[in-house]
């Protein structure tokens, strides 16, 4: 894994790809950073730093070339290609996933599911065929799979993060409550409302002294 | 809003407090940072500098004390009260929100729910009834609600946003692919899987060259 980008800008470059092709689907060919930060709620000396690791973009005062800029930005971050998801877990949350509509068109496919429950076993969710987990390492090794999601319950959670890191998946995607351990050269996203929640209540809370 | 302490401590608290609950749950009394640490793939040192934005925890070589550190975290962070939400928006992925067990437990109750489809107004869904879209503002003017949850196509979510806002609500939940804009007085955070997925892919990119 790269150390000399931060974390923190790799996590910025989608947000700033996805404005791009919105102006791109406007009709626009040029943006200035001063737009675009207005657009984003940063700043332009953000913009401008955080695009700065990758290559020199635009000229002072003249702006982006939004089709430009946008493709880099897509090459940068691999998302000119078509990846292959696994679904581990599919109860209520997994299903969601399953049929949620975003992922297709921004070249996420989930090509397999994986359950623990023989009742769910054979069944097609959001289009794929839901296989046993104990099967889940053998298909990991003769299947191409980039990105596993995890949606099982949390205890179950950190044993399913093993056996995907052990079929030799390097990024995963984790909907449990915890903090699941991964080696050094995989990569893990954490999408967690209640942190999310809990992270903002900090702020009401002070905002509002006395309670309501 | 504070200013004073940065953002990414205060995100990093709530996932403090839950391994604390852990540690507490498994009879835990005394945690060093190291052990702490180790828990959360976070170094010693970044712990203890979190928590001296919040006075002084813990003695050097002693460790901290668990049921006291959680209490002062779950303080710190209101996560010790009961907080109301509104969801706005109930597809599937509203639908799925509104069904998923994980909030309860942590003090976090979705009170109301609004739509725009006419067929879903008056049905009840995670046990909440279904208002129209319209009734947002009013029900907000008259109801006390902490925290609003946008789960609408893209298209609506920056209309839902200015309409909590205009309820009154300072912390929103933004599940819709978009950029929102708030005021500065109000905080949001997003939870969006493909701009996750797009971070990571940066990485698996750069770790396989080749490609497979």
């Amino acid at each position: 894994m790269s150390l000399e980008i931060p974390e923190v800008v790799i996590n910025r470059l989608p947000v700033y790809a996805r404005a791009l092709t919105e102006l791109a689907q406007r009709g626009e060919s040029v943006v200035s950073s001063q737009a675009l930060g207005e657009l984003l709620d940063v700043t332009p000396a953000q913009i401008r730093k955080d695009l700065s690791y990758f290559g020199r973009f635009g000229k002072q005062g003249r702006g982006y070339n939004v089709n430009g800029l946008l493709s880099t930005l897509r090459e940068i971050l691999g998302i000119d290609r078509q990846w292959r998801l696994c679904l581990v877990g599919v109860g209520r949350l997994g299903q969601a996933i399953a049929e949620y509509g975003g992922f297709g068109p921004q070249g996420f496919e989930i090509v397999a599911a994986f359950d623990a429950n023989p009742e769910l076993i054979g069944q097609e969710i959001g289009g794929s065929p839901v296989h046993p987990i104990e099967d889940l390492e053998r298909y990991l090794h003769s299947h191409r799979v980039d990105i596993g999601i995890v949606a099982v319950p949390a205890p179950a959670a950190q044993s399913v993060v093993d056996k995907l890191v052990a079929g030799g998946i390097h990024a995963i995607l984790n909907y449990a409550p915890i903090t699941a351990h991964v080696p050094r050269d995989v990569v893990i996203r954490h999408i967690d409302p209640v942190l999310a929640m809990q992270s903002m209540t900090f702020y009401i809370k002070r905002g509002e002294p006395g309670g309501k």
